[in-house]
């Protein structure tokens, strides 16, 4: 299976034209996308976001990964390696969070060039091909020289901080029903200053804020601010029947701070 | 065929997450994303719905519908077959009016349970699975032991009122050129108070409007409003050159009264 | 391949519905949505966004192309062959610039009716069934009788004036990262009164700005203007980390002015 991940945004032909190149070279391979709106121009914030979403699908998938600010400069292509499963895309911090999690991982530099390479599109011209090569069984070798795992960029990457009374941590995805999702996994807070059933006390740009750490939504009150493991185990906040970003005044990027109350 | 009907919004993982694991439990089956936009949090307005557009789909058509606000509490897990369609979802009303309108129909509440349940997504994790099974063929009675028909909920569904002189509807849904479909199917007024190239009053929250009811779009002027049967047989509101929903002010769940002039 | 290019909007079930038409007919064809939001109600504009993108399909695709403000009335339902490439959808002049640029083309009307027409999903009801025929290798003369290749309608199309000291220009697309497409191609200007690397004047409805005509987002600062070449071969206009159609007040259609510093 090839897994679209982009910051192309629902409109437009972008994802459209890298199915079209997927289905041409590739046509027996299935193609889902799963993202075409993180965070644009963020790498660094869909770098947390594509680790949060990939421990759900089998080894062997190929993640086309594409969030490229700088594409036509410097940044390497890469194809990485991590746990089994395979990403493609700009070496622009992207892959760090997949790879700093990983129990193991690899990278390539990719040296090959297509007839045709647009200077704004390498998602189409460039990593599209190398993903279907991929999926088609291609051996990693093909792909270029194995690099030195440590040179994999990691960038500036924002960090969530664990105090034993506070947690800060930013929001790195707002979704369509306006929650948010956090820089935690739920896995982090295990030994952590609140759990589930606490109320927390959330500081954010608009103000402070009473939320309750839920399992489910089902027994919760219209208008509740609640924190919840989201299906990808990270953690984040809803507003039962309302929408969440929007009271919070959170955005991709924004810190926002939890403690106990 | 698997058809996708959710409110899960076009933004995000979550479609991308349930199409991956059709995907990889039904790999020859098509899958196709119908809606992904329908009322959030409304089955009671997705019901209408979801009974507009079924029968265009031949038999055999496993639908899976996700409008689940209850997620993680009481409401049964459901399999529903009616009139030869199967649909597999939250069994809180969503399947009301397509049981209601079918011939006949029976329903399963599915007793299995993945390995893995997370709270907030049973769409992925439950319903995917149950219709990959169904769509690749498995006998009904492995999704539970088949349920008294008359326990199906209905919930307290909207029902427009067809009177001698009047007719008072609900929008069920906005499209993206600002139509507005209605909860009435254009064969339920071939006995009522108006007709096709009839002048109609509309009474919406924005005031009281003229509409022509035509049959197609093409001889009308721009800004003339509009009272169609659209493509699924339902009577919907346009605004010719412009946006119906804006101007009258409609939204799912707004109800709106019908008179001749 | 059958390509999808319509201006049905991304939200709602008309891409699905008629994904759903195609899957039935033609399961083995792969179907790839490039546009779901070329400007609505305005072949004019998707004429050129329809010519810009279908250069890079490989002969043999099948465009189903639908911007049918007229559907039900008058125009006729064509099939157009250019290059290689098929087209099938409302002949109102979105084939018209496809047309003026192939080295040849023929057009059909198609004659076949379904059982069941609709008034105003001709996408679905006859489109869709055609183009997954053409898919399947149907023979053309089954579309109908060959028309005289001058009567296809060219309307009154947008026409971009080069001239020594100036170019006007039409913005026909704006993406989801709000760069905005123009009526042109690179190529046009290559005896032109500007060329990469100048400093070029833009005129627009929200002022004058100064943009440097780029071969790659990478090496410009935040906020500058840029023109460049997309990945279409198309002229574009870019603000760097911004929004170039908000900055311009830019929608398709809309006229624009260039001139060398």
């Amino acid at each position: 299976m090839i897994v679209l991940f982009t910051d192309f945004g629902l409109a437009g032909p972008y994802v459209g034209q890298m199915q079209a190149v997927l289905s041409a070279r590739a046509p027996e391979v299935p193609v889902v996308s799963l993202f075409a709106d993180v965070p644009a121009f963020e790498p660094r914030l869909a770098a947390y976001l594509l680790a949060a979403y990939v421990t759900e699908f089998p080894a062997g998938t190929v993640f086309l990964a594409v969030v490229d600010p700088g594409v036509g400069g410097g940044r390497a292509p890469a194809v990485v390696e991590a746990d089994g499963r395979w990403y493609v895309g700009p070496e622009n911090g992207l892959f760090a969070i997949v790879a700093r999690r990983a129990q193991g991982f690899r990278w390539w530099c990719i040296d090959w060039r297509p007839e045709r390479l647009s200077a704004s599109f390498h998602g189409r011209d460039l990593f599209a091909p190398v993903a279907a090569h991929l999926a088609l069984g291609a051996r990693l070798e093909e792909a270029g020289d194995a690099i030195d795992a440590s040179s994999l960029s990691s960038l500036d990457l924002p960090t969530p901080e664990l105090g034993s009374d506070r947690v800060k941590a930013h929001a790195i995805h707002v979704d369509g029903y306006g929650n948010v999702t956090l820089d935690l996994d739920a896995s982090m807070l295990a030994d952590g200053p609140f759990a589930v059933g606490d109320r927390i006390d959330v500081r954010a740009p608009d103000g402070r804020f009473e939320a309750l750490w839920v399992r489910t939504f089902s027994d919760t009150d219209p208008g509740d601010l609640l924190l919840f493991e989201d299906s990808s185990g990270a953690l984040a906040l809803a507003a039962s029947g309302g929408h969440a970003a929007g009271l919070l005044d959170l955005r991709p990027g924004t810190g926002v701070e939890l403690r106990p109350q």
